[in-house]
């Protein structure tokens, strides 16, 4: 039987990348123990290893494909083919960013301030490749944790990833500029991507990924229309989605049912009680493919 | 921008709050460290207190509005504006009471019988008021936790909070009469409530947090249905509930769709199954609006 | 009132006995502390106790009912009548596995290799039966636990609870043959099933738990189809699920939606992308019922 | 090398049998994953068994020697030498007790009322014969756990490990009387025992493992005393110790040293500050060899 | 047989005063589940309570006596009789604090600013008192927890407890003034201190707890002396500890032995070394009674 | 006030170091949060890096002085001043070896044979320059973890720590041969080394870690000898060690005092008392400098 070799991330994405090849319809069955977890694609060869070490060994054809971060794939130089795009990162569906921070009350205003001083970071060839484009020469050191308690007591500055800039705060440090933006990536090795076999394969896997990505943020609506407010209710729904309209037993009404953003839904509620739908349920979904 | 200035419960509530508003649409990213959510709404700004304080600060318009329990509000005495009732509490969609307890071998068995006792609660206002309703003179002392072990050997008698009655059993306690009965409630200041633009946000709040919970308990039923059984299948789904009947594709069959309590469904899938539905489906809802 | 005594296992299936029971509309509320947990349906009384003990009390008539594991149904010799099969186990939709496992340098090969050998497990009388049909004579001796550790410093041979393999390979042991496969089936004593009230009870109960159960590995599909393309459609949807076909308002265009199985959609849904189906949407589903 | 094959207790006497090696001079590096410890004393081959399993496996010589409580050697009918008595238990430096405990309303007095009832235990053996020697026929059945919340929804009576009866007063029960008490026992193998190298190192350990667990309760109690108040002083220590009296360099006084029960000690303290005893202090011991 | 009724910290002092009783003599067996705890003194009737409400229950006579914070004896305003200080609090030998703190860029700078603010803190009553001392009006509110946190958004100052002041930066907050320095009591009622067996065994136990609690800080220090250099040794030594002095067998050395305190220790020793000192020792001691 | 800049190793060594520290007289207080703990010894500023990171700051004067591994000096390259050796580690008092493992049937026996293969390393500096001192070429590769699950699937072999080969053999791997062998050292700055008052404080700190350390291992022995058994028990005791022998008051008897290692005293103990020493206790010690 054929087999995808697949990197699976270890760490701070494991979490969230097993809960969405669920929603794709495959389980993985991770175990403290264990580096090479079982699951129930049977085409399947997972083995885990950490996001900054993925792109390595994609490269190298030890995996076929594999799930890592942007961050971890500039930073590593690898050469990879990026089959696509996933917006979700460590704690939600965002990108993250590592941004460059001081301590609040330093001199450093810009990236060109940074002249002579000296930087920890966990991104050290990324962020020396960011020097080298504005013209900056300074000491990049690579930090093994707690990036945030080094300003200023060991060093000028860091290029630190954060979410909501909380972590920073704490530690009395100011956000100078964004380095880099982060989502995680599905990336395939050249060899693997020209054999049939395994390029389906990956591509079957992007489109589930996908749909269970599209899903998280969408829902599906239905509520029930008096056919004289139809048009009203159209035009309260957002342009580019064709709801689907199904008539109904009951002279004179139509069921309405739509696929939408979470985010609009909450908005729109109101005004479609208003406009006399009836019966509004939103329920949730498992993969969105348009 | 305008923002919101919204009161979240730390504590108790927390955790089924912050699920209740995720279906709801907005999702609150909390953190140990900091009392200062964030959260993907951006007119909210939200920040965490204890159930017990929430009513004073809302009044004090600290908060243009919270979310907390009807107990504390009782307790603090604050007045406040209550939008809706949202019926859940500590562990479940269902009201939390208030219990006056005894040991099994007491003599007290009413209220009538704490003259001249000493009774230990966290909730010692609101049963000072409740004594003088009942018109006895008892002692009552602030219990700082672990009430329930405090009797016989520190008081006469407790009012505590009970779920299952279970705790009050595993310490030889026995009920003597409710006290209170309690659910989560939405309130809000009374300025803010006079404010346009508040007092939208907030009844929109109302409306997405009230839905997300009604869709709890409730749940999608759909069938398909020989049009000469239709009658039959009506006359067992609950009488209030009007269904979406839909015309198939197969002649003589139509799709019938009714969203209903997921405690009835579970009385009445045999009896439906028996009339000759076929395909009996349930889903799950996000939100009910009706 | 009258109750139904449901013996509710304790340990390794418990929590997912309990989700499932959650899904089947009944919520379960356990607690540390209680062997009692309360429940949402009050015609039924539920103890929590062991597996290992569950078929001996429902033979009793101390439970008119209860959940347990095959594997422990066959050890206890009890006489119980088993209502249902329902194929889940202690991590997940999918039996357990009792191997004869041995160190893997022995030079047994066979049960028939067992012959004056010792055997360590926890299924000692189940153990013993199958070694008496293979006529081997061997020690079978009771497990306290860490059963995988024991061989080969304490015994020759084990016979082990196994769902991945993994835990016997990090014990250098090697499986020889399986011995026993095992789900958990839901299981009624004797009188109780005789009588009508407690057998239509213990009879809806199983209709509930299997439609929950049945639900877990489906889903609803559903998209938009122009009738032009609805035999290609349909030719790709599993032979044996008739999709529900309804008109849309728009010309020319139907809806299709149908219940199928989770690891077939994660096949098909390129194929019908290809097929020219749109907005195709899956969502999760609580009950199924045939 | 010569190695003595030794037998460890894994659960409840785990870790303080670790702690007490320790004491003893034997360091032995316990890890979650694996029964085979690590330890200092090179002559030692450790592996951890159960409590319930040690005896059966220090009869058949699997081990040389091993520690267990005396009601697992009993239950396990096993024939072991007894090399010493090591006073301590699950929770300290005393004996547990296994009594036949019963719901507070049962009319169970004495093991004479068990007579046609149903009794659960971990100690089913042991029971038998209890039940045999005062000529009671009752069933006694097997408890996999919690056998406490057993009484009386499932039993008439259970036999259990109490230490303190908190768990049994929490569960409604009452003690009717004891059926064995026991402490920690080192056994022996017959035929190690016999092998001289094997006893001697035997004998060693146990010469060790009783001089720390000795000094558990004991103290040294030093003091500056005045020659004309020595004897006054020493009528206050317990006769059968006699101290160490050592001359100072000041006229007059003497040094005074015991060794004595830490019981004791706060006994007397104020005793002894009375009779003109100066700068008393009280020390640790990590063994004591009489 | 006669008890002394003892009130023991439950919460943040509950370990410490666990493990001073501990080398005090007295083993006292809490458990999560009980809040009256076993203890090997037969004399003593433990019962936990939390710090807050001790005094409360002393005064009242519940108890005979009891240990807790002396914050929380002022704040409760109970007469009760105080035996001794005892000189440990939360995490350490040395008091705790409760300081007035105001956001970092406040214009709070003396408590006289305080005029007309708001004020959270756990310890109302104590901090309305100091107010007043001070002559200043202002609200203060009770604080459910999270104190810190309340500064500004809240309220315009807390009085907390601070021990080390990270907690307090942590949150932007500056110290203003000490409002309160607190370390353990052991309290007594004022009958139970008139009744000679309850007292007797109060002091008792009070000089025990001394003894017990005088060894945290000191040690025991042993060296041998060439007796020409005695002088020179004796006088790095702190002047008022007279050292214990005892020949020994080798001519022309004397054995020194001293109790002093451990930080002490760690500066004379390179000078004891330097000096001529041989073989110097450290150990630990349990009591030590002057 | 003067003050050291001292570097405290955080992560594995920082349990065993805050311990010892503890036991030099010199309590450090960590928190979760602050990188910067506090300590009862004013002289001293501490910061928490990591052990990777240490020497890189004490070479650049960050810290006056610090701990770390012997293994991660190597590695930085960083040139400082080696205060002293402390002979512990992660887990115990003893070293910590890195080792070359390989897959149990990898043909790779000796350094030699890593010729053109694929190593994973923490240690990639060191592990380059013990190759080419070894004249050997090969990749090696930085591990970000789980070094040991990455042969054979990533690398051909690994370099890693072990202490008891546990690990290596859980993932079915064996050791070649050892490549380093590390404890902890002090090391100090060069600058600060030539500040007298820094060289002092330095100095008095590794004699009291040292003098900490030595008591580890170390006991104090005393016991009761008759004058006509005296050499015949001197010659049991190790020939380096000179017992303090002083007079008793008892007539023919003295007291012998020893310091001595632990495990040479579960060594002798049996004889000791065989040649008739009476009354034998081993105590613990704190500190021994000779």
């Amino acid at each position: 039987m054929k087999k995808l070799k697949l990197g699976f991330p270890k760490g701070s994405l494991q979490e969230s990348t097993q809960e969405l090849f669920k929603k794709a319809g495959v389980r993985i069955y991770t175990s403290e123990r264990s580096y090479f977890p079982n699951c129930d694609d049977e085409e399947l060869e997972i083995m885990m290893v950490r996001s900054q070490e993925m792109a390595r060994y994609v490269e190298d054809g030890v995996f076929d494909a594999g799930l890592t971060g942007f961050d971890w794939i500039c930073e590593s130089g690898a050469k990879v083919k990026e089959v696509c795009e996933l917006i979700y990162a460590k704690s939600g569906f965002r990108p993250v960013r590592w941004v460059l921070a001081v301590p609040k009350d330093s001199k450093i205003n810009s990236v060109k301030d940074l002249r002579g001083k000296r930087i920890a970071t966990e991104l050290v060839s990324y962020v020396k490749k960011y020097l080298a484009k504005n013209k900056v020469k300074a000491e990049v050191e690579f930090s093994w944790g707690a990036t945030e308690a080094k300003a200023p007591a060991l060093v000028d500055a860091i290029v630190e990833l954060t979410e909501t800039g909380s972590s920073l705060r704490a530690n009395n440090l100011r956000i100078v500029e964004e380095v880099l933006t982060s989502t995680t990536r599905f990336i395939a090795n050249a060899k693997a991507w020209n054999d049939p076999w395994k390029r389906q394969k990956i591509e079957n896997l992007a489109i589930l990924l996908k749909g269970a990505l599209a899903a998280e943020g969408m829902v599906g609506l239905k509520m029930n229309v008096a056919e004289k407010d139809l048009k009203k209710i159209e035009s309260i729904l957002p342009a580019l989605k064709r709801p689907t309209i199904s008539k109904l037993d009951m002279q004179g009404w139509v069921a309405l049912e739509v696929i939408i953003e979470e985010k609009i839904v909450k908005k729109i509620i109101p005004a479609l009680k208003r406009a006399g739908a009836e019966g509004i349920i939103e329920y949730p979904l498992n993969k969105v493919i348009y």
